[in-house]
């Protein structure tokens, strides 16, 4: 492990203004009912889901403006590389906090709390959870300028959401008294109501939790150190015990001793400083197929398209291709679903049951449940395109200034085709430069190691024969990623 | 071209006893109600269905027997390497005669006809349709049989098959006089009957015309004579002008003047000699994915699978996947067929739109509506498995003893790399022998072949690098196959 100047910083050296907005991005959570696209390898916030960019990176593009400082991120080992390589694409820094495990909102908001105290205890803290959408980043800003002027006066801030439908699945909060334009103070909470009593939530004008808080980092240590305290004292242990790790904070072990308990439950029930702005934008949790629909634009006939596409008498459907041709013929409310290895048909009213159907594919022990085609490295990427009963192929990127680990295979040899870049090749004890449309050979047995030298991505062919090529079959003996 | 002696025995050299039957395979049809599993490139008949094998290799399977002559299967240019192919993995000799044009089915019979009369004016002609499915291989016997002792009176015999459903799609035939224990005259066609009608139809005891006939040839030819002149002429002026290719009989420009009408319409509505037999076997003409489900096992809830699929909570489905995993939850009474690169979401009921549904696709011009992603050549086959901006990776077998045309590309450079197989490489003034996992190099504007000179298959996988990828790019030098 290496030491990471940035993560640091964010540790006590890195300092931050009074009325500076500390963002903090909860990037846990695997949203298998967005399966196939999203899988446990591939959570719902880095999935590309309405064109190219995915809602973890709308989050940190809503966040720019000279208030916010740079974003932490708390997320699971899983998703680091794919957080790191998200927002580089974005042009955005980040300082990325691991969870040894997930502990819910309650832990996550606590280290996060504890991260921007470091910075500075004035500082204004913004929780927000990573695959929501917002339709008006204005109005989204204008809500969180009104929430950090109350958090001036010590209050923890909720964002609250207008309800567009009685929705049983979230948590409603009432607003009490008036404590400025668009806030009150908070009344009442309720979690999860029946269908009917939602519907009579929504009319007597409850508005929904959207997961959002802003306070004060030291008023929110107050807080959390009154109502739960052995949470704080495990995280700040668990930082204490904290290393860095390729640019990202792992947490101790001791993070572990958190209650595994919401923020909301555990802090906002019971405090007396809860308010909530009431905010005025289109917001999505985008939770199962149907809300992605009901986000997308839809033709005359309600259907939604993503991709090669073509529908005939086709009325309220979600239609999505990541490559193939995609035909469908008098369907009505589908949800369809294809990407390179796996394809999903429901009915979009049902999208919430997908959950169970990954679970059962997960029991069954079947890898599509949880693996993506398309296996993200710290280096890059690789994905199987063809295999047969000797051989295996598969298309290899690798970012610009990143190299693979030094290698060896028992069973199989390898070809490497470069399509694209130029890439440096270590056999045994040579290092060969390899242009576009070269190759190499890499007998059974010896030592190799690929890297990229270069300024654009170095994408390669990897043509494998032997008796056994599953991944496994990998002896490392040197490696940037700490894999050995 | 080049002679080929069964093809020249077919036009006159090869003899059939007084006893034989020879069997007629028609082989036109493309099939695109069983998109996207058959295409234009790949017809109904040559698609595997219910397991590894086509209907066209049960049509031949069913031929077992010391009283079947060479079946000669008649076929548009486009399947004849398929035909070659499937027969082959049969172990079947088979007699392919190519029309210019397809012309229906009296120009077909016509031609069969006046071929088998050339081997024996005496032998006895069984013309079937090569896309329908029989159970039961012994009473489709025993009916050819009973067929073939009526046909020896110079009766032309059709196979009636006993209605399971009102089908408004069929032929029907009303038995009068019997003229044997199975036996019938035929009274009277209906062709197409509208849904009521047929209801009466099956009420009455009439019989489906499953298109398939027997008669002597000599028989056959003067009811065609009388009957229909012009087909007569216009196919044997065709034959006149014949040549061969490939081991393919090649009809000449006239064929094209034969009328395009159904030897139903032309010859059986009014020949004096039509008989009919009954038959006792399940039929089924697999017209569309609803009878594929029919004649598919299907589990309690009516569900049938082909390859890898999960469904939950799923009714009267017919779910096929040719690699990928399937996933369907609460749906009822839907065809979700997959391959490898195009998907169809479609009622079971509404299986008959599909042809409109595929001509949709090719008046906007979507190359997947005619073209499989397995394109099948005579030499054997090749799929593009993976695609980028300036490169594409194909998988390529070559059958044993056989060889690509020597070629030259202006545009792209080609690795191979051996993964089954031996192969044997030439590259301009070299020839190379490699083995499985061996490569070559093949730099733009070299002039190259790929040959299998051995027993069993080869399999390369071919990386090609340039700006313009696509087939058109090719020299051909020599060619085995007459495509220079």
């Amino acid at each position: 492990m290496t030491a990471n100047k940035p993560i640091l910083e964010a540790l006590g050296l890195q300092r931050a203004s009074e009325n500076s907005i500390i963002p903090v991005i909860l990037c846990g959570g695997s949203g298998s009912r967005l399966w196939p696209v999203s899988r446990k390898d591939m959570a719902k916030q880095h999935v590309p889901l309405f064109g190219a960019t995915s809602p973890f990176q709308r989050t940190l593009a809503r966040l720019d403006g000279a208030q916010f400082g740079t974003p932490i991120v708390i997320s699971a080992a899983a998703s680091r590389f794919m957080i790191a390589e998200q927002a580089a694409a974005s042009g955005t820094e980040v300082e990325i906090a691991l969870e040894p495990q997930g502990r819910d909102t309650l832990a996550a908001v606590t280290l996060a709390t504890c991260l921007a105290a470091r910075r500075n205890p004035a500082a204004t803290v913004l929780v927000l959870p990573s695959d929501h959408l917002i339709g008006d980043v204005d109005a989204f800003q204008a809500s969180v300028a009104e929430a950090a002027r109350l958090a001036e006066d010590g209050r923890i801030v909720m964002l609250g959401v207008n309800p567009t439908q009685p929705s049983p699945g979230f948590g409603y909060i009432a607003r009490g008294e008036q404590v400025a334009a668009n806030a009150h103070v908070v009344a009442r909470f309720v979690e999860k109501p029946d269908e009917a009593s939602a519907a009579e939530l929504v009319r007597e004008g409850w508005l929904w939790n959207a997961g959002m808080f802003c306070f004060r980092a030291a008023a929110g240590l107050r807080e959390i150190e009154q109502h739960a305290p052995e949470a704080l004292a495990a995280v700040r242990r668990a930082i204490e015990e904290a290393s860095v790790d390729l640019g990202a904070l792992v947490l101790g072990a001791s993070f572990a001793a958190a209650p595994k308990i919401s923020f909301d439950h555990a802090v906002m029930e019971h405090t007396s400083r809860a308010a909530v702005v009431s905010t005025d934008f289109d917001w999505s949790d985008i939770g199962d197929w149907k809300s992605v629909w009901q986000r997308s634009p839809r033709d005359d006939h309600g259907v939604a398209r993503e991709g090669r596409v073509h529908a005939r008498d086709v009325s309220n459907c979600y239609l999505r291709s990541d490559g193939r041709l995609l035909c469908a013929l008098g369907v009505d409310g589908l949800a369809v679903v294809d990407t390179a290895d796996a394809i999903l048909v429901a009915p979009i009213e049902r999208s919430h049951e997908i959950k169970a159907l990954v679970n059962e594919l997960e029991a069954d022990g079947v890898a599509e449940a949880c693996t993506s085609a398309r296996v993200h490295r710290p280096w890059g990427w690789y994905q199987t395109t063809d295999l047969g009963d000797r051989f295996r192929v598969k298309r290899i990127l690798v970012k610009p200034g990143k190299k693979l680990s030094l290698q060896r295979h028992h069973h199989r040899a390898e070809h490497w085709v470069v399509v694209r870049g130029t890439a440096e090749v270590t056999r045994d004890d040579e290092v060969l430069i390899l242009r576009e449309n070269e190759s190499v050979y890499l007998p059974l047995g010896c030592t190799h190691r690929l890297a990229n030298p270069g300024k654009i991505p170095v994408e390669i062919i990897e043509v494998q024969t032997g008796t056994y090529l599953e991944e496994d079959d990998i002896v490392r003996i040197a490696d940037d990623f700490g894999r050995i």
